[in-house]
């Protein structure tokens, strides 16, 4: 990175617990069988899970996301990768969220 | 990759010289002082321009570029970096276009 990475703030926490503790808050996780991020509706507030690219979320976090996210193929319908790589993927995600600020 | 590089067609060949070649075609390019990408009229067919990241686009691509698109800081209005990793910028870029279709 250009230095980028000292604008962000890194804690390295039991994320079970702490998905767990702040339960009031949605948890938006990437997999196939999300619905379409651009249709989905995007609170404020949340949290967002990205998984293992190969392995995807493991099933003890999958059963703590509340919202299923899914980014489409490009072009729609088209037979792509099932998986993006996680930094772009993240990406996307985070640019949709963004957008309905 | 995972081997996705596969699914790519990837063309050598002079920027200049395609663009000018197809010049009926617009030409989007990543820039500071561009149009909000998330309210920017995106069409079906185009090219996207991504520049360096250090430099951004050369000068004489510029010329070439007839919508300028610029991805907005997060949280909105915040003081952040001025500039995405390209390929964090492509993904996004991508992202926004793919929604519209």
């Amino acid at each position: 990175t250009m230095g980028a990475i000292a604008r962000v703030n890194v804690h390295y926490v039991d994320l079970k617990d702490l998905l767990t503790k702040n339960s009031s808050l949605p948890v938006f996780g990437a997999l196939l069988e999300g619905e379409n991020i651009y249709e989905a509706k995007l609170p404020k507030n949340g949290f967002i899970v990205m998984g293992n690219e190969g392995k995807g979320i493991s099933h003890d976090i999958q059963k703590l996301v509340t919202h299923k996210l899914f980014i489409p193929n490009y072009p729609a319908n088209a037979q792509t990768s099932e998986s993006l790589n996680v930094a772009l993927a993240a990406a996307i995600v985070c640019s949709e969220f963004r957008r309905r600020v």
